[in-house]
């Protein structure tokens, strides 16, 4: 059978990750990496892989299944997006939560004209937490829901940090508060503060000659990032930095705790533990590139997103596999 | 807006867990109690609501969008669910996962002729654990899958006791082997002998005079259900198996532990802690017959799965409100 042909379009840690991914999932090959750098100057993992630049993709429609875009989702995407669905089934891991409708629209926009599946915001969180939250609320409509995330790196959160004057360099982690997620899974459905539900510490490297205590201070004052958190923050060299703080782990928790019939208690629990972010996502994105590869077989178009995606779709396996196998 | 009209088939545990997740589901209402003893023998728990002879069903088409069947697999599901399926868009809770290909064979030759959606072996396992362990080998291919069940009940390891020569009653508990799930979680993906995953828990009341060494033996040694795992008997007062052991909690957990990259280590996990196995059950059937009745709406036909089931299908907001909430 032939093989589904995926190409990656952007070549960071996300792109590098579906690269990797591709290699383990037999069904699909790597079909070209585009770039907006010099393809030259790329050198990919995967010996004999083609690199293109981003500008020749539309030329290569016929060599293309599905594209994952692998950009950032502040710029890189909210453009790629609606450009490249033009063209091609896609998947994104846009993962602005409140820029998700807009984002929507203009990739439906594009698909809908194209005729091409475009799967957004794929990944974990939105991705596979935010399908766990439906399953949750849909299975026990009277309960509440808990999304915790880490430990791990917030990019978001350690570039902060290094705005701020005298940090040459800073990963920080968000930390998930165990005793409230005890007390979840125990029964209870509180209404946690955000200060109760995370931690938040920082690694942070200073400019010879910088104000530690002025550093510290500004980084535990800074709105929307730290002021509404208990955050510690440890000041140590780039060595023990670069050595201690290189991997990217990450994960998380959604529980939904409700109840049925007279206050009898349910808890349901999805947790992800990852060792790295990226290649776990990139992986996740590679699942859901066969799921629009399949759609778009049937004729289907438009945007969807992880909820739109009956899950038979993402594996390799038959109907009748499935039934035997899995359910 | 109409609400979707949910008849049960069957008023056992199941049927009677049903009727309550109704009463949690705006969208959704009791057009009538299917069954098959005397209709008026039956008590239901919601005042006003309509007990009719299973016999009855195939005339009732009009009033019924969505028939949940509550029966066994052992031989109710197989007769009920290719008839009713004639009539009605069905939901059931087929779980001898054995026999899942024939009887979704049965129940879709029936559902495709009639043209009416048929949902088979929704529930939690098979369910919402077949949805995760099909996450998990679709997210992370190269890795290693386990399910635990329990601490919980277990209806038939419970009755193979009660078979047993001077038992007058039982409850057996299936309980997972926390330092198995512990090395999971860790990373490692152990190869475990059945004893290494679950132990079993028996609290029997004995017939005045019956042998308790010899019931023990017996227990113990009985081929399938306690030959392989380690084995506690306890040997309880009926009143005591009355007060302390009533109760149907259950659980469980999928993990998938597997790698990305150059052994990069990844764990992803689903658990439920249950204080109501047929409570739990019956939600998750509810949410599922809201799918049969969307799919049935937009021309589909035939037995799906879980597996086959696009989540948003699940829940009662629309594809704007999912995205902008729950996303």
């Amino acid at each position: 059978m032939a093989k589904i042909k995926v190409g990656i379009a952007g070549y960071g840690n996300l792109g590098r990750g579906v690269e990797l991914a591709l290699q383990q999932n037999e069904d699909m090959e790597l079909a070209g990496i585009f770039t907006r750098r010099d393809p030259k100057s790329l050198v990919p993992q995967t010996p004999g892989a083609k690199v293109f630049a981003l500008a020749d993709a539309p030329s290569m429609q016929a060599e293309i299944d599905v594209m994952i875009l692998c950009g950032g989702s502040a710029t890189d995407l909210p453009e790629q997006g609606p450009q490249l669905a033009q063209y091609f089934n896609t998947i994104d891991s846009f993962d602005t939560h409140a820029k998700i409708p807009q984002h929507f629209a203009a990739v439906d926009a594009a698909a809908a004209r194209s005729g091409h599946v475009a799967i957004i915001s794929v990944g974990w969180d939105p991705g596979l937490f935010s399908l766990n939250r439906l399953l949750g609320e849909a299975s026990l409509p009277q309960g509440a829901s808990y999304t915790f995330w880490g430990r791990g790196v917030s990019q978001g959160h350690s570039d902060a940090i290094r705005r701020v004057p005298g940090v040459k360099d800073a990963k920080q982690y968000t930390v998930p508060v165990q005793s409230a997620i005890d007390r979840i899974r125990g029964g209870e459905t509180p209404a946690f503060t955000t200060r109760e539900k995370h931690l938040r510490e920082c690694f942070v490297v200073l400019q010879p000659g910088a104000d530690a205590v002025a550093v510290e201070k500004t980084i535990k004052e800074m709105p929307n990032y730290f002021a509404d958190y208990d955050t510690t923050v440890h000041f140590i060299s780039e060595e023990e930095l670069r050595r201690e703080h290189a991997a990217m782990p990450h994960g998380g928790f959604v529980i939904r705790s409700g109840q049925t019939g007279e206050g009898t208690r349910q808890v349901m629990e999805f947790s992800l533990k990852l060792e790295s972010n990226p290649e776990f996502t990139s992986s996740v994105l590679v699942a859901y590139a066969r799921a629009a590869y399949r759609l778009a077989k049937e004729g289907q178009s438009g945007a969807k997103t992880v909820l739109d995606i009956a899950p038979a779709y993402l594996s390799p396996k038959s109907g009748e596999a499935l039934r035997a196998e899995l359910l």
